[in-house]
């Protein structure tokens, strides 16, 4: 995070609540909490995890500078012993995650942290922030990509971001989700990622007319000339402008890599069909046709649909906000409490709303793939210690309408845990892959879920079931409070 | 921005831009840009001005490092005389701007730039960035404060915000509009603002029941003792629990400054009341209620119609997002050109979109106050060099309904000019004040709007008109430009 020490990025509660358990001796309680969300973003049928690089260096990086305690002491709430603890703290726990990339679902959890509760509650705060932002706008992009079909997105967004990280990181993931570029320098820089762009109308209006603006841009980037031709007229002066310079080009025996026009205002449909049969008839049809101007997933996939002549999107507030769904709900519960012999010992969460009841226990997840076509069939959450056979048939139930069942063959699935472990005692055991080799994994990732489910609207949801153990179990804990309340 | 370099925070079109200009030896044409929004947020009658502390930082810091240089070389798009340039730069120009936590209305400009053209390209998009989004934020705090009416708002948004900048300056800028407090202690830290929080449902499930875990709570913050009831049942064991530590609060001879619950789910409005008569029935009708859950201006709205008994409000993701509204559309548009005899030469964008058409030349804003009331009467853009006298009458009319007049008398009337100098060749005259300040400041200035423009549905519309010599000079070149098109 550049440097940045983000050990005070947290919410007050949590270092109230650290300072209970330090003065309750409970320090060393270790404790399970789980990081997992309930509702898919814009109704997608699945969501893409991102930003764990994020947290990893976050982890690494805690530590409570003089300066921080002194902050902290000035509020008067915290006592100098705990004060004390704070200037020596340091994350000693496990952390498991689900891969960047990949592809998850509602209820399952995509990190558990396993830690002293001390230092488990302390980095809840962060490590929401940084998930729920970077997967929330992986996810957005994976709807844009999917709506363009085969033209590329690229990442234009900055300007509307809400504030540098969003920027920043909000690049990032969506590179991740599938973007072909990012207008971005410093993402480019940091994260080592195609950068893309040409002009803006000011480019234009400084020169005395758009001809001479086009031809000095020509003159400089020949080899990726891209001009943007709505400043005044599209049709009658911008797209008969940039043929003008197509044809001098030709004529001067420049051969560029990549040449085209870009369209930022009016009907992006009608527009570029009159553009491409301007093109064409000039003897360009190579020209490329880039689009931006307010585009999200259902305008694109409304323009395709009518036939734009759109080779390239250009997207901006609409992905680098998810403009419609601009949070992701991720949460981190409190799963298990180890007691004195070393066992987790479940905890589970009321309320009112079934579907935020929480899953109790020490848990992971397994990935079933059927074996014939590599798609997904569901994932499994079980107890970290339950052990499966692929010859085994597996009995499949939704944990809520418990009547849905399946039944998969014994040798007809394979199974693949979805967890892996990024902390252990303290020490980082994971090398994150690339932006890129990320980007690519995603793209994989996204081939094992059946089309169903990767459509824009109404799509199919993938199951997330339950092992039977820990069915009974948080049944036998549901029963309980319930008969407790009473 | 915690001493990060962000010079390369952004579109890789103002770096090609940039050489452009630097190619056509433009270096020094002096060129004015303005940033200004076209529409208020969430339909809001207004919007509130913040980040600019945050743009003066990032002008101050911009320099290209040695690691910038080379990583640009390295896309191998510019040139060694352009780089070295580049290894060179500051900003020398002059930057204007209304103060922080000033009311804004649409089409004016709130950030002007005068300054070389190359420089003035590079810095639009950061700009962009943080204004677009403190601004946002801020507004959207002012609308949720005045659902609030007379209840605090505590900003709880961090985990949800889109990344660790958009927590940190979403805190800023919420209590610019108008919140009580934050939970983002680095924000605390950072900007002097106060911080609150109590614990989590974690904190009452890591205790045997909820007794203890109030109790151990109640011993530990007894000055400020705030008890979340929602963990297991609100009603039958929440609020009654709370009680009991309450009476043995008051028998050990405790008086706190601040006590009583907060509600974290189930219907608020119900809840709420039933919590009140619980608490006044034990006696303690100083016992203060928070509640917080998905709440935004609306639901507070209607909460208070209902009667609902809550006294502060804990507001998260609606606000640290803008859920319903996730961007500000703020742009930066040039609007003039030095000409050889230091004269600025008005520039327009035009647009099929009429109210995307700029308003050209060197301008500035002056705000016209009624005498009688210190209300907001209409602004007032005119060019930077035109003058008037308070005792003159003043005539204003709609710039697109032109014949929308109304005539100010002489004397009854105050003018301010918004636009304030921040930058003067390249060096900071201007000393931010603190957010506290600012938050104050802000306050001061929703006092001269009409109750009409503060309502949240279907507020009364500020008047902003053009000078009569601004408007004739828009009309010529919106002439001229559309015979050249003919």
């Amino acid at each position: 995070m550049l440097e940045r020490n983000l050990t005070l990025l947290t919410d007050l509660y949590e270092l109230t609540m650290m300072q209970g358990y330090f003065k309750e001796k409970d320090h060393d309680k270790v404790v399970v909490f789980d990081v997992f969300y309930r509702a898919n973003p814009c109704n997608n049928g699945y969501a893409i995890a991102a930003g764990l690089d994020q947290v990893i260096e976050y982890i690494k990086g805690l530590h409570f500078s003089y300066e921080a305690v002194d902050y902290l002491r000035s509020l008067h709430i915290f006592d100098e012993d705990f004060l004390h603890y704070l200037s020596g703290y340091h994350f000693s726990g496990d952390i498991y995650a689900i891969p960047e990339g990949s592809v998850i679902f509602p209820r399952e959890p995509l990190i558990k942290v396993v830690a002293p509760i001390m230092e488990a509650q302390l980095v809840e705060t962060a490590i929401l922030n940084i998930v729920n932002h970077q997967s929330l706008i992986a996810t957005k992009t994976a709807r844009i990509v999917y709506a363009a079909n085969d033209g590329g997105i690229m990442e234009f967004g900055l300007r509307r971001a809400q504030g540098p990280d969003a920027g920043l990181y909000g690049a990032r993931a969506a590179m991740i989700g599938g973007c072909v570029g990012t207008s971005n320098v410093l993402a480019g820089q940091m994260f080592h990622v195609p950068v893309m762009g040409t002009h803006a109308h000011s480019w234009i209006m400084s020169f005395p007319d758009e001809y001479q603006a086009f031809k000095a841009y020509a003159r400089m980037y020949p080899d990726s000339c891209t001009l943007l031709v709505d400043t005044y007229d599209t049709l009658k002066s911008g797209v008969p402008n940039a043929i003008r310079i197509f044809r001098e080009m030709r004529e001067e025996g420049i051969r560029s890599k990549s040449f085209g026009i870009r369209l930022d205002s009016g009907d992006l449909a009608y527009l570029s069909k009159k553009a491409r049969k301007m093109l064409d008839d000039a003897g360009f049809p190579d020209a490329k046709i880039s689009a931006s101007n307010d585009l999200d997933e259902y305008l694109i996939h409304d323009l395709k649909q009518q036939g734009a002549a759109i080779d390239v999107w250009g997207v901006g507030t609409h992905l680098i906000t998810s403009k419609d769904c601009p949070s992701f709900g991720g949460v981190y519960k409190l799963a298990a409490i180890q007691d004195e012999n070393g066992v987790f010992v479940p905890k589970i969460k009321l309320s009112e709303n079934t579907e935020k009841i929480t899953n109790p226990g020490n848990k992971t997840i397994y990935r079933i793939y059927e074996k014939e076509t590599g798609k997904i069939k569901a994932d499994l959450i079980c107890f970290a210690d339950e052990t499966f056979d692929e010859n085994d048939d597996l009995l499949l139930f939704d944990p809520i309408e418990t009547w849905k069942k399946t039944r998969m063959k014994g040798g007809t699935y394979t199974m693949r845990e979805m967890l892996v472990p990024v902390f252990i005692n303290g020490e980082c055991v994971y090398h994150s892959p690339s932006v890129m080799e990320i980007a690519e994994y995603c793209r994989q990732e996204k081939d094992t879920l059946w089309d169903e489910t990767k459509r824009l609207f109404y799509p199919h949801n993938v199951y997330v079931d339950l092992s039977d153990r820990l069915y009974q179990v948080k049944k036998e804990l549901l029963d309980q409070m319930s008969m407790d309340n009473l």
